[in-house]
């Protein structure tokens, strides 16, 4: 029998946990709270991820260990990888969480990214938007997610405003400046590597952000082959570069046709939940199998896909149960605003069918962007 | 929040909470042993259900029950239908808990039974067998499963040893005679009706028994709409009849091209396994979307696909993981001869895909009855 444990109990983890189940798995989740939505179908540690009695708790229960949060202190991660196996490496890990690690680790490997500088002071500040030009974002080196931590400086006279809102954390969790991207499309690839180096991808998803919040995701994404190509080579370099065991997402901007590197998210990720229903293996089955030295699972689609993300609070379930390829995913969250609750996967064996799909259900809800996603679809 | 109390905590039970906690559903299991299964992934009651202590625990924690055991006596499904609402109804359960209450209920229905006859004492037997002739089955009427309870009376002089191995069992669960089918293949349909009389089937599957328990099943069943309409037709039948909500599996035998019933199981079921990863909805999500008065999902297949059953331990995983359509269950019980441990389904697109990774798993793990299987199907 054996355990696995997941530092952060959100969906992420509720999620493994359930894909986890039928490979006999046992799990052990260690969140800062006592109601993570993990917890409610697996054994839940509540601590701080820095407190060593609760890491060495959760490390005595547990074969190997894994994320779903990944701001795990990177010390931490160190910590519990000293007494038990953890995946992604906690170096892979660390790099995924400095904005500024990142990029220059694309930028070695030659995947294109959007220019960008660090911002120690004021004066790099000033000098970054000097060379990079407006508009352009100023955002927190660590710890931001879901578009938190960011400042959008349209013109120069948006640098006072952008300093007062983030200047403080300069000296804590550092900046970066980056030019900002007129993108036609966001494009995510969602990746496993196996132990043995084995790697796949699914196929590559578009997505919509509203309020720097993943809204919607569409699979497969609507571009030509070698830009699918492409982005599965960047995807593949960087889990090579990385030693990178488990499933990531590589976030992608595409601008003129050319891809332009985002982010790395070193665990499964919310533009990878279509796979559970959308494809042969699931994201978080194969992230498992992947953690636990396992064959990897097929990542080929079963037809075409779309998330729907429920941000705040849960609407009516019945437009979606009602869908032939409707999928309802409540995380067993209060609702609160801002917060991931819940998510819908709509399948379909055509891209016309999903499409029709998607606008019953964003009618349905009074979603105007689902019926506006849909309607450029078919 | 809404909690699903499930009767009996084995396999089924364990698969109805990974597959309701995507709706927000929780769960809790009332079993009599403290290891029960599903116990891994939902609260546990442990207590006999016949224990009103237990029961009313049980009702209190619950908002509607239902069974992943289908010998739960009668009179606690009663008892609690007065409590919560219980979904299949009492009266349901127990028509299909009594064979000679379900054949009977058949041949009033119109569908065609083998031939059968109540055995109330030694004398009964002997007429019967004479009436029903030889070959025939002696069985009990109530508490059989996985083919127990069973005696093959190949000619008049095996009377007597059926008699000693069951007959002590005509005054308690009583006894049926049946004539035994030579059947050309065994089907089953397993189906849902929700609270509102909605219908559906998934395709019809086809089942091997290896010493009358389940060991392979397959669908599409491999006969001609003809036939898969009757079966549909007589599911229909029988879940109108007794007002039936919920999934169940109508057991069939097909000879010289004629559909006989033989039983009736009024749950989830192990020919419906492979629902779970072959088909748009599974079993167990249209069971509880059915007991919840939820909208049905839908029952077509993804593809063509194989369910292996493993009786006693697991084997080896790897061959199953290695194959692109193969998924793992590993129900996380401990090994115990004849214990239905897990299963796996294997899908593919086509039937001819279907049988070589048949026959490839069935190689790897030295299983000829599978390979056997494979050849049979491209
Ligand atoms: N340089 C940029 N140019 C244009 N848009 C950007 C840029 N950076 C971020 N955005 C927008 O904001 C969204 C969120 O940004 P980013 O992914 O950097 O933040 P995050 O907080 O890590 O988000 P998540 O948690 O969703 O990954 C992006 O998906 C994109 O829509
Ligand atoms: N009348 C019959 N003629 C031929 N074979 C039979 C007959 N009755 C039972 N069998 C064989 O034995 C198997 C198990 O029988 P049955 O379904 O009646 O028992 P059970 O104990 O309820 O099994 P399960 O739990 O699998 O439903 C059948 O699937 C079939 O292979």
């Amino acid at each position: 029998m054996t355990t696995v444990g997941i530092l952060g109990g959100g969906q992420l983890a509720r999620m493994l946990a359930l894909s986890g189940a039928p490979l006999g798995l046992r799990f052990r989740v260690l969140d800062t709270v006592a109601d993570a939505c993990a917890g409610q179908f697996a054994p839940l540690i509540v601590g701080d991820y820095r407190d060593e009695a609760a890491l060495a708790e959760f490390a005595a229960q547990v074969d190997v260990a894994t994320f779903d949060f990944e701001n795990v202190p990177a010390e931490s991660a160190r910590w519990l990888s000293e007494r038990v196996p953890v995946f992604p490496n906690p170096r892979a890990l660390s790099i995924a969480q400095d904005r500024l690690a990142e990029k220059t680790l694309f930028r070695e490997l030659g995947i294109p990214v959007p220019a960008f500088a660090d911002v120690a002071d004021r004066a790099a500040l000033d000098a970054a938007v000097a060379v990079i030009g407006t508009p352009c974002i100023l955002k927190t080196r660590r710890l931001g997610y879901d578009g938190k931590g960011q400042f959008r400086i349209k013109s120069p006279a948006d640098v006072d405003a952008a300093w007062d809102a983030l200047g403080a954390q300069a000296a804590t969790v550092g900046l970066i400046l980056e030019a900002f991207v007129r993108f036609e499309r966001e494009l995510s690839v969602v990746a496993v590597r196996g132990r043995d180096g084995e790697f796949r991808a699914w196929p590559l998803t578009e997505n919509w952000h509203v309020d720097g919040v993943l809204s919607v995701s569409l699979a497969p994404a609507r571009v030509d082959a070698d830009l699918a190509a492409q982005a599965d080579a960047h995807a593949r370099a960087l889990a090579e570069a990385l030693d990178y065991v488990g499933v990531f997402a590589l976030e992608l901007f595409c601008r003129d046709g050319v891809l332009l590197a985002n982010e790395l998210a070193p665990r499964v990720h919310n533009s990878g939940h279509w796979t559970i229903e959308g494809s042969e293996t699931s994201q978080f089955q194969n992230h498992l199998r992947a953690v636990l030295g396992l064959p990897l699972g097929d990542t080929r689609m079963l037809g075409h896909a779309c998330m729907l993300n429920w941000i705040g609070h849960l609407p009516d379930a019945e437009p979606v149960l009602r869908e032939p390829g409707g999928h309802w995913h409540d995380y067993g969250k209060e609702p609160r605003a801002g917060r991931k609750v819940g998510h819908a996967t709509l399948r379909a064996d055509s891209p016309a069918e999903l499409a029709a799909a998607m606008a019953r259900v964003g009618r349905a809800l009074g979603r105007d962007d689902i019926v506006a996603h849909a309607a450029g679809i078919d």
